[in-house]
C-alpha cells in the first residue's frame, strides 16, 4: 500500500456518456491537455471499440499527451480490447480497462450469462488485455451490488491473470459510505492476492454521496485510485467529483494522509473548459468550482470574514484557480500579449494558424467591446471557428427585428462549403427566428433538445456564449458560438452544431 | 430516540442567505406554501430581527402555514428572541431557534468574548426564549470545530434551560462522515441530559459531503434532526441537500430504518421553483432533480433499463414528481382547466386577481404558441408582474433590431408610476441596448451582478426565461421575466428588478 492516491479521469468516458455531453476528437484532446496540466495520473479518453470516432480520439489523447497514463475502456472481449490496445499503442503509458456485469440482476438481464460464463470470460479477456499491455485494469461492473462470494471468486482470479488495478464500480449510486467502505475492505481481506493489485473506486452521485462513498472506499478500504470526472459529469446524476474529492484529500490530510498529485490551481480552468464544451452549466453553490463556492454574503459572515479569514474559508480561492475578475486585455493589446494570456490560462492551440484565427476573432471583439475579460478569451477560443478548420457551415452576418406586435423576423448570411447564401424566416422570437433562417436552407432535420445561455462575465455587456444541442437519427451533438448579440451568438451555435451533425460516427455505448 | 426522521428546511433563511439569493415576502411565502406541501416538519422562515423585511417575511409565513412548524433564527440576545417571538405570535406550531458561536476562532476573533462570557449568555437565551415560547432550538455556531469539553458543558447547561432541539453546524463544511457521525455520538453519550432533547445536524457543502456528514449524524451519531434546503441552497457552496438527503433515506430504508414525512411527489415542483425565484440553475448532473438526474444515454444503459429497469435505476422518477414532458394546454383552453392545471403542478395563486392576471398572461402566450407545457405554466407564475400588485415599473411594448456591422439598438415603451415613457439606446448586443434604454430613464444607478437564461423547454420556441440580479447600494435583488422573445423576457426581468430595488428593506444578516 502507497500513502500516494491515484487521480483516474473519466471525463472524457463517462463523463461523455452523459445525455448531451458527447465531444469532438479535438473537444477531447483540449480537455485530455488541461488534465495532463492538472497532473492527472490516468486520463480515461475513450472507449476506442465504440465508435471509429472514440477510436480516433483515444488514439490522438495517447499520441499527444506524455505525462499522463491514458486508457481506454472496452468490453470484456478479444475484439474490443485489441482496438484499445491499438489506439494506445503511441502512448507513452498505456491501460486498458476491462469490465463485465457481475451482479445477479445484470448477469440476468443484461448479459444473459450464467456466473460461471462471466467468470470465464473475464479471466480470459483479462489474460489476453495483459500479452497487449502491462496495465490492465479490471471492473466488474454493478460490482457493489454483486454477491461478495462470486466477486472474491472473479477478482481472485483476474488477479492471477494479471490485472494490475481493480475497480470496484458502485454503477447506480446505491452506496453508503460506512458500507462500501467495509465492501471494499472485506474484499482486499478475503481475496488471498488483494495486495498484487492497486484497489479502485468508482462510485456514482445518485443520492449525493460520490465523493464520500469513493473517500470511504479509500479511508476504510484502502483503495488508492479514485475515479472521478471534471465538475462530478457523467451519466443521471454524474460521478464523483474531481475538484471535491481532491480538495477533502487536501483539506484534511489530517485524516486521510495521503498525497494527490494534481495541481489544483488549474481547476476552476478546466471546470469551465468541460462546462462550455458540454453545455452543462455549473450551478452556483457548486462545491470548490460553483461561482458562489467562495462568496460570502451575510453581514455576519463578512464581517467574520474580514476579521480572521479562516473563520468562515476552508480553502483559498486562489489555490483552485479563482482569480479576481479584471480588465486583462484591450483593442490595443498585441499578438505577443493574447498568447501570453492564452498561456496563462492554460489554454493551448494546436497551430499558428489557430492562433492567428482566435486572435483574428479578438480584434474584431475587442472593436465591439471595450474591456475584454478572461472569461471572454476562453469563451472566444471556445468558440468552434477557432479550431475547426474546414467546416461545412460558417457564419457570415445577420440582420434581425422584433417588435410588439409583429412577428419576430431574421435575415442569415452564411457559408455551405464556401459558398455564401442568404436565408430568412420569422420566429417565435429574434433566436427562434434565426435559427428557423438558417434550418429553412440547410433542412437538417434536427431536433433541438437544449439551448442554453452563459453572459460570460454577468452583465450583458459582455459576450453571451450559447450552447445549442440537436439530436438527429440517435446522435446527439452540441455547438458553442459566442457574441456580444445573443441572437448572433445563437446563429453561431446552431450552425457549429450542424457541422457536427455532419461529421459522422455511430457509437455504442459504454457502463457507467 | 424515535425512528422518524425531522427534516427542518432552511431554505428561506440559510438558502436565502447566498449572494443573490434574496427573496420578497411574497416570494417566501410562495416557497413555504410548497414546503408545507412537501410536509416538511419544520420551515425556517428567516431571521426576523435582522431587518423590518424579514420579520414581515416570518410574520407572513407563520399566520398563513398549518401543517408545518415555524421557526425563526435569532442571535442569542433578548431583543432578537423577543422579535423572534413577536414575528411567531400567529402560528399553529412556532420555534425560536438561537445560536452563538462556541468554537476558539469565532469567540475570539469574530465575537470577542470568554468562553465564560458565551457560556453565560447562551444559558440566559435559552432561558429567555422558553419564557416565551415551548419550542427552543441552540445551535452552537461552528460547533464542530468547537472544543469537546467547552461544547458538553454549553450543551449541558442550555438543555437544563429548556432546549428541545440541539443542533449541531459544521458551520465551515469541514467534516467527514465517520468524524462527524462520532461528534455527535460523542456529545450525545457524554451530556448527561442529552436525552432531554432531539440532535439535530446542519452541514455545509464545501467538500462536497453535506449529504453524508447529516446521514453519518443521524447513523452514527443518533441525531434526528436534519437541516437541508432545496436545491443545496446556501452560502458559499450550500447546504445539505433536502431532495438527497430525503432521497437516501428512503431509499436505503434497510440501513437507515427510519421513517420521514415528506411527500416527494412535490420535489421538483419545489426544486424548480427555488431556481426560478433565485436564478440560481440547477445542474442538469444534480442528484434527483437535475434535468439528466433519470435519462440515459449509453447504449449498453438503455438496453439495461428496457430489459430491466433495475439495472439502472434505483429510484423511480416519477416518485420525486419528475413527469414527461406534455402539452398540456392550448389556445382554446379555459380558465377553470387553466385553474386546475396550476392546482395539479403545486401552484398556489392567493387572490382571484392574481389568478385572472395569470390567465390572461396564458391566453396571451397561447396566441404566441401553440403549444403550451408545464415549464411554460410554471415560468408564466414565476413572472413578478402577475403577483406583485402595485409596481413602480411596467413593461409595454419594445422594438430591437441589431444587423452585422451597425451598432444594435432598442426602443422600450414602459411605465413608471403608471404613466408610459419611451427610451432608446444602443448597446453591445440588443439585450443591452434594450436594457441600456430602460436605465437611461431609470437611472437607478444599479450594477448588474448576473443575466441568466432559461429556454423553458429546451428549444428557442419556447419561453425564455429571464434572471437579472441588481446591486446597488449593498441590496443584491433578482428580476425575472419570461417571453418567447428573449431580448423583451430581458426587458421584463430587469424592470422586475428595478421594482424590487424601489422596495426598500436593510438587513443584518446570520449564521451558516
Amino acid at each position: 500500500m502507497t500513502d500516494k492516491l491515484i487521480i483516474f479521469d473519466t471525463t472524457l468516458r463517462d463523463g461523455e456518456q452523459s445525455p448531451g455531453a458527447s465531444m469532438t476528437r479535438d473537444e477531447k484532446l483540449r480537455i485530455a491537455r488541461q488534465l495532463e496540466r492538472l497532473r492527472v495520473d490516468v486520463i480515461e479518453a475513450g472507449f476506442a471499440a465504440s465508435s471509429n470516432g472514440d477510436f480516433e480520439a483515444v488514439k490522438t489523447i495517447a499520441d499527444a499527451i506524455k505525462d499522463s497514463t491514458i486508457c481506454s475502456l472496452s468490453r470484456a472481449n478479444d475484439r474490443d480490447i485489441s482496438r484499445a490496445a491499438e489506439a494506445l499503442k503511441g502512448a507513452n503509458s498505456g491501460r486498458i480497462h476491462t469490465f463485465i456485469a457481475t451482479s445477479p440482476l445484470h448477469m440476468e438481464k443484461k448479459l444473459r450469462m450464467t456466473p460461471d460464463q462471466v467468470f470465464e470470460q473475464a479471466k480470459q479477456s483479462v489474460r489476453f488485455a495483459r500479452n497487449l499491455v502491462g496495465d490492465v485494469e479490471f471492473s466488474p461492473e454493478d460490482g457493489y451490488r454483486s454477491d461478495m462470494d462470486f466477486l472474491c471468486r472473479i477478482l481472485e482470479a483476474v488477479i492471477a491473470e494479471g490485472a494490475t488495478t481493480i475497480n470496484v464500480p458502485d454503477t447506480v449510486g446505491y452506496a453508503v459510505p460506512e458500507l462500501y467502505g467495509q465492501f471494499i475492505k472485506t474484499l482486499r481481506e478475503r481475496i488471498p492476492n488483494s495486495d498484487k493489485a492497486i484497489w479502485s473506486v468508482h462510485c456514482h452521485n445518485d443520492l449525493g454521496m460520490a465523493v464520500a462513498n469513493s473517500l470511504a472506499g479509500v479511508k476504510i478500504g484502502g483503495a488508492r485510485q479514485v475515479e472521478c470526472t471534471i465538475n462530478g459529469l457523467g451519466e443521471r446524476a454524474g460521478n464523483c467529483s474531481l475538484e471535491e474529492v481532491v480538495m477533502a484529500v487536501k483539506t484534511r490530510r489530517d485524516y486521510f494522509g495521503l498525497d494527490v498529485g494534481i495541481d489544483t490551481s488549474h481547476i476552476v480552468a478546466a471546470s469551465r473548459m468541460v462546462s462550455q464544451t458540454t453545455g452543462f452549466v455549473v450551478q452556483p453553490n457548486k462545491a470548490v468550482v460553483g461561482a458562489n463556492a467562495f462568496a460570502h454574503a451575510s453581514g455576519i459572515h463578512q464581517d467574520g470574514v474580514l476579521k480572521a479569514r479562516d473563520t468562515y474559508e476552508i480553502m483559498r480561492a486562489e489555490d483552485v484557480g479563482w482569480t479576481t475578475n479584471k480588465i486583462v486585455l484591450g483593442k490595443l493589446s498585441g499578438r505577443n500579449a493574447f498568447k501570453q494570456r492564452l498561456q496563462d490560462l492554460g489554454v493551448t492551440l494546436d497551430s499558428e494558424t489557430e492562433i492567428n484565427n482566435a486572435f483574428a476573432k479578438f480584434k474584431e471583439l475587442a472593436d465591439r467591446k471595450s474591456e475584454i475579460f478572461d472569461e471572454d478569451i476562453l469563451a472566444l477560443v471556445g468558440d468552434e471557428s477557432v479550431t475547426v478548420e474546414k467546416e461545412q457551415y460558417g457564419f457570415v452576418s445577420m440582420a434581425q427585428h422584433s417588435e410588439t406586435g409583429e412577428r419576430p423576423h431574421a435575415a442569415v448570411v452564411f457559408t455551405v462549403e464556401g459558398k455564401e447564401v442568404r436565408a430568412e424566416s420569422d420566429g417565435n422570437g429574434p433566436v427562434d427566428a434565426s435559427l428557423k433562417a438558417i434550418e429553412s436552407h440547410v433542412k437538417s432535420g434536427a431536433e433541438m433538445v437544449l439551448y442554453s445561455v452563459n453572459a460570460i462575465s454577468g452583465s450583458t455587456e459582455s459576450q453571451g456564449e450559447v450552447t445549442v444541442r440537436l439530436q438527429n437519427s440517435g446522435r446527439v451533438v452540441n455547438g458553442v458560438g459566442s457574441d456580444p448579440d445573443i441572437v448572433v451568438a445563437s446563429a453561431k451555435a446552431y450552425l457549429s452544431a450542424l457541422n457536427k451533425l455532419q461529421s459522422k460516427a455511430d457509437r455504442v455505448a459504454a457502463q457507467g
